[in-house]
């Protein structure tokens, strides 16, 4: 019996899809799964006619790979992830390489690989996204963890990611949780890409009074020039689609929206890190404020606004809503990769923003051509401080921005809402302050908490305080000294 | 030597006045400090003439109190209070009660809650708000832990909190570390009210072109009616203090603000519990984007925007500013005591939000005549699901709906970053739209991933999948089947 090349733990959909996968790139694929039933119907089913090999029990399974032994589980992020592993550490020798290829907290998977690579074993804790479709024909793939063990998966996961001109959506992050950070951060924005489109539609269904046809028209019409986007591509999808009576199916859609974690702690860690992440913060809360559905219909009753309708030129406005939603977006993405700057100083990962860009290009559920810009951005300034402040962005948003604010303006006047939308414009609009009124907050914190504050006409690190009320204590010297 | 009511670890600036506070209403109280010459400094300064004794030796600090001893700890929060308890443990006797009253995270109190009274002591851990002066003459003092203590201190904090109307500020909130919590929505709400106030200034400052002198008259207007509060007291005594050379302090002042956790801990609870607490994420996110004041600067040179001025009737969009205020605050607060309602849930806390408000009626930063509405409230409906399903204050945002649209369309005119009041009003026009665009989310989440749906002619809790695409596997049957 030949030995496999690699071992898949976990045949839930992502799983299945992967092995497949790697099969079709003529890998030998060892897969277990915790209910057996599930490896029999896979290997009877998807599976049929290929060269994967299921096994049973984990020591056959185990027993089954070429060494150093490649095993990557497709399994719930949490408990199970360390219980496996506990359970493979005795089956395993040293060298042996385990791949954590869920959606794992990027502060677990830190504490995976130290755990491990204490033990003598590699860990690689890698992002993958791409849904169902991108695990099946190439997803993009975001590996940490052990750089080690790089060379000897590489081939591998290479092979299998998607490709954008030949290039593979699949190169090394950084170490210990530096690759589940970066998927992390492509969820959150891929909340905050969610949420723009939910916007532009809901401005359009219940503002402009557009039928489903007249808005599938219009995504299908945005998906041919700067928004080209799987996203984009699959609205237009989705609302062209119509049940056995001709219905709409997205009529008849409950609108309230789940969420699995790695968005809220996209949002967490850009609070604890202090980075301003205020669009995808609103896109997970606008998920949180639509699954309080029956509070929303009670208020619906007790709060109800007109409902009117938008009245002028539609093709104008629809142009207003486009550039709202693609100077949002750079917004959120501008937002997104401040994050990792940060991050990448604070838990020093050497983060290539480009390689990023390029992983995100293809494969991945918010891959888009825009992202071919902003990798643009980086490879010709590796050191770029902000996408905002590279030139191509200037120049989109200065195109994009009269028709941001109409549209912003006009859901403000329709009273509907566009938390993502109006959080990325006031968020822009701060951020080209110079001067922001911040200054009021500081003097506020003196006055009731001696906090401090420096001065605009003096060094940074020199700390002044007012004895604002004349009743201070010794901390400050008179009534009017600063 | 009489034996002392109360013993006070930890004499900063809370802590001074604190004990002076208690030593005012005739309790004999034994300070303790680290660093032994600020107990000299306090005792020769502040404290001369007073019945406070001071002790070098946590030992003999110890020994001076009264049993069942009550020793609060006014310390930096996180390691040293463990470090501190951890000292004072061998020197108690069983029974003794440990009372931490600074701003700790709720979840570490949790845990010496548990650690405490599994070891046979009290613990409480209390939220204490009102800064320098409130500790001195009247704080709101929040207590949660263990109620099993709280009749040996209830008069001890009931009569250095400050009252209203006789009643005082400081009710018990619940076990573990509710009281903590409820101090830290308290401050997440304090970031709110200060981003709300900052941004009406900035309005007018930027905006309207006013002068200081022109905008402390408005506050102190605002002072006398429905925003009445120690906040807008503050701002206009803020802007009414000049330099010795007779220029405005604010303008002095540099424009980036601090934090200090508990705001961000608050937003951070909102996502983890999923409660769409919009304003004070944005209040929080806000003072990040003050502290990147370099690179605005920089931005405000490559994207600098027209500044225009408004031209309109000053009066009237005065009014419209301050309903905008006032409008957001009522949102702001509704979103905190959403957060506090399922907290209560979540942690099974029996919080009393009648209590709550009347606890910040007085004392606190954020007191104010508002608050005096919100207890109202939950006195006429104790199982009241929403403040903003109140008859009272469904009246104030019916009344204050236009101007707050007005003001925040200006903002987004003259490119004024407006985010708690955008944020507030996307809110509330999502919050009472029955029909939210989240269908669409759901499809695209069911189209890439298989996340299923519900349907708004199904019962909740039955969920659907539809092969969007045509190829997908055995989850569902059909192309056209939903």
């Amino acid at each position: 019996m030949t030995e496999a090349d690699i071992g898949l733990i976990g045949l839930a959909v992502m799983g299945q899809n992967l092995a497949l996968n790697m099969n079709d790139h003529g890998f030998k694929v060892s897969v277990h799964n915790r209910t057996s039933s599930k490896i029999a119907d896979f290997l009877q089913g998807p599976a049929n006619s290929t060269n994967i090999a299921g096994f049973d029990s984990l020591d056959t399974f185990v027993s089954s790979l070429k060494t150093p032994r490649k095993i990557i589980m497709m399994i719930r992020a949490g408990k199970p992830v360390d219980e496996l592993i506990a359970r493979l550490l005795p089956l395993l020798d040293k060298g042996d390489i385990i791949i954590d290829g869920g959606n794992s907290r990027f502060t677990d998977s830190n504490r995976r690989y130290q755990d491990l690579s204490g033990k003598g074993y590699y860990f690689i804790g890698t992002g993958i996204s791409g849904g169902e479709e991108g695990a099946r024909h190439g997803p993009s793939i975001m590996p940490g963890g052990d750089i080690g063990a790089w060379p000897m998966v590489k081939e591998i996961l290479q092979s299998i990611s998607a490709k954008v001109d030949d290039e593979p959506c699949c190169q090394w992050i950084g170490p210990g949780g530096a690759g589940h950070y970066v998927k992390m951060v492509h969820n959150g924005i891929e909340y905050g890409d969610m949420q723009l489109i939910a916007e532009a539609y809901h401005l359009m269904r219940a503002g402009l009074d557009m039928s489903v046809d007249e808005i599938q028209e219009t995504f299908a019409e945005w998906n041919k020039g700067v928004l080209d986007s799987y996203l984009i591509e699959i609205t237009a999808n989705i609302l062209a689609l119509r049940d056995e009576q001709g219905a709409a199916i997205i009529d008849t859609i409950l609108d309230a929206a789940g969420q699995k974690g790695t968005g809220k702690w996209t949002a967490i860690s850009a609070l604890e890190l202090g980075i301003p992440l205020t669009l995808i913060g609103e896109a997970v809360f606008a998920r949180c404020l639509s699954a309080i559905k029956d509070e929303r219909l009670l208020a619906d009753k007790l709060l109800s606004s007109s409902h009117a309708i938008f009245e002028g030129d539609r093709k104008s406005i629809l142009g207003s809503i486009h550039d709202a939603l693609y100077a949002s977006k750079i917004i959120s993405y501008a937002q997104g990769y401040m994050l990792m700057r940060d991050a990448a100083t604070e838990y020093d990962w050497p983060l290539n923003f480009g390689d990023i860009a390029l992983m995100w290009r293809g494969g991945c559920i918010i891959r888009s051509r825009f992202l071919g810009n902003i990798r643009q951005a980086y490879d010709e300034n590796t050191a770029l401080d902000n996408l905002l402040l590279d030139k191509f962005f200037i120049g989109e948003i200065k195109v994009s921005e009269a028709g941001w604010r109409e549209a912003v303006t006009l859901g403000i006047k329709l009273s509907i809402p566009l938390p993502a939308m109006s959080s990325a414009l006031a968020f822009f609009d701060g951020y080209r302050r110079g001067r922001l009124p911040a200054n009021l907050l500081q003097a506020q914190r003196d006055y009731f908490g001696a906090h401090t504050y420096e001065r605009i006409d003096r060094p940074r690190g020199e700390f002044f305080h007012t004895d604002w009320t004349g009743e201070g204590g010794d901390v400050s010297s008179g009534r009017y000294e600063v």
